[in-house]
Parts: structure tokens; C-alpha cells; sequence
């Protein structure tokens, strides 16, 4: 089956998109890929957003983002908090990057923090979700902070500086890198020619 | 006649593919707004373009510009030179903006920075380009450097703050702003709307 490599942060609005979508298509197998973007800015010597640092352009996304909402059927509530802490969504998706509950997983942080303004660095946030997906939350937690879990995050944010991603989401068909929601229907269809 | 307002650099690889795309439709009419970024990324307290000051987003531009001129069908050929002095260019387009000749002179400038290679900073390409078009090259460019002309280009990256510009090319349709050729479709259908 032809597949996409997604590369995405919980606390990224643009990777909402993406997620949500690659989440109800069945054309493409998707392999989720989890990671934050904070170490990526950090090395640009930025310590937040680039649409907190950089207020016109932080003004703008928030139209920005309606409008995207409006033109996939997305539900949009602009977050209280923005970027949410993203890296316990993270450590759990790592755990669930081969299961059969990852995108529902991945879909349902993604409207907490982008259509219900919930705070999903909190543990009760992401347990209420694993809860509501019949998931042992509890075990999941643990597992997501032990230091085994915490170790592969770490490198996770290596391979992203290996590959020289700068943004998310970002995809991978084969070598071929696409940057952004807007290139998503491009890299889906280079995936569809396989 | 419906109306669209095209904010843009002669410098910007993205502003390229839109200038282009607007020059070919005769279905809304175009104010051109000629400026220059080098101010606006100044108070971002930036000395370069984005795509040099951060070099794996820099490496991936060229990639995407590869990929979207195949997609609009448009001449492309990486300059050897990034970011080229846009300012004598954008001298002549305020000269040119309520002028028959400007998207023609638009044209051929960014053509001759993003296909050519050539180095738009200089008089002697400038000239050429006023030339092929008929126009009287000498007058021109002497209008251009003259000290009301520089002033006016001065107001105009003032105008660029007051509207909160962080990029180019940006688009307005009456009040809304729509940024990036990623947007253009959009602003084009919201200008056809009225």
C-alpha cells in the first residue's frame, strides 16, 4: 500500500489540520511520526512559536486558521494558551505510533487542544481521552513517562534534526520532503503514484 | 470590476509565482503594491531573508519552487544570487503602478530574477527590460531615482507596517488579507464574490 510519513506536534495548529485529515482518508497507509518542535526552534535560537515571537504574523494565523477550519469541515475554537505543552500527547503517541488506536488518539488531542481549548499537557486532559477510548489509561500514562518512553522522544528529536525538518507538519513520500498543510494534497498524490 | 491588491517583492521567489498567475487573469482587476521586505524583516530584526537566515527551510524553498512552477507552469531557474536588490525595481513598478505597462514590466523583472538569473539590481537589466518593452528606458529611470520617488517608496514600506505586513506576497480584498501564493486561489474567489 502506498504510504505517508507525517510528521507532526500536538501544540501545532497547521499539523491539526493534516492530522484530521490524513485521520478519515483511506487512500495512503500512514506512518505517524510524533515529535516536538521546540528543540527545532530552539536551534533556530528561538525559545516560543514563530507566531508568538512574530506578532503580525501570529494575528494573522488566527484568520488564517478560521478559514482553513471553514474549508476542510473543521471545528475551530481559537486555544486560550497557545502553544499548548505538547509533550505528554507526544510520549503517548509514541506508544501508540503502531496501534490501531493512534489516529483516534491523535484526532482527539488535536480537537481538545484546537476545538475544545482543553489543556492537553495536563494528564487528566489525555486520560479522559484514553478513558473515552476504552483505552487503560492509567497504564498508558505510566508507560508514556518511563524513562524508556522519555529516551526514545529524545530521539525522535534527533532524527527530526537529521532530516533537517524546520516545521511541522512535514511530510515524507519516500525522500521526497513536502512542508505544511497546503502541500498535504501534493505529497498525497505522489503517494497515490507510489 | 472586481478588485484584488497584490503586495509584493521582486526579491521574494513566492511573490514571483503570484506576480505571474495575476499578470495572465483578466478576471479581477490588480492594484500592484510594489515594496520591499528588507524593512519589515529589519523590525523582525532580521538582516537577510528568511530562507538564508535558516538553512534547511532555505534548502527546501528551492525544492518547492522547483515543484510549484511545474504545478503553474512557469520558467524557473534557481538564482544564483538570494535575495537580489529589488529596490531599482520596485522604483520603476511605483512609476509603473497606474500604468498599461505594469504587469508586463512586472513581468519581464521577475522573469529575469527567477528564469534569467540576471541580476535585477542593475541598471543596465532594468534598462534592457524598459527597452524590449518599448518604453523610454533613460527617462524612466531617471523618474525613478529622483528624490520624490525614493520618498515614495519610503511611504509605502510605512503603509506595509500600518498594515501589519510580515510577508510577501499579500493580498488584500477589501479589508480581508490573505498572505503567501498558497492564498492567491483563495483571494481570487473572495474577490470574485464582490
Amino acid at each position: 500500500m502506498n504510504e505517508i510519513t507525517c510528521w507532526f506536534d500536538f501544540a501545532s495548529n497547521y499539523s491539526y489540520l493534516s492530522v484530521m485529515r490524513l485521520a478519515r482518508q483511506n487512500q495512503v497507509n500512514v506512518r505517524w511520526k510524533p515529535f516536538l518542535l521546540g528543540p527545532i526552534f530552539k536551534e533556530l535560537g528561538w525559545d516560543n512559536s514563530p507566531f508568538v515571537l512574530q506578532k503580525n504574523k501570529g494575528a494573522y494565523v488566527w484568520i488564517d486558521m478560521q478559514r482553513q477550519c471553514a474549508k476542510y469541515g473543521l471545528p475551530w475554537r481559537q486555544p486560550s494558551a497557545f502553544p499548548r505543552r505538547s509533550i505528554l500527547a507526544a510520549r503517548v503517541a509514541l506508544l501508540g505510533e503502531d496501534q490501531p488506536w493512534m489516529a483516534d488518539f491523535c484526532s482527539r488531542a488535536m480537537l481538545a487542544n484546537f476545538a475544545e481549548d482543553q489543556d492537553i499537557g495536563s494528564e487528566s486532559c489525555i486520560g479522559t481521552i484514553l478513558d473515552a477510548m476504552g483505552q487503560d489509561a492509567e497504564r498508558i500514562l505510566a508507560a508514556a513517562q518511563s524513562p524508556e518512553n522519555k529516551a526514545r522522544l529524545h530521539m525522535r528529536s534527533d532524527e527530526a534534526k537529521t532530516l533537517r525538518l524546520f516545521g511541522a507538519p512535514t511530510f515524507f513520500v519516500g525522500m521526497d520532503m513536502y512542508w505544511g498543510n497546503d502541500r498535504l494534497d501534493d505529497a498525497l498524490a505522489q503517494a497515490a503514484i507510489g
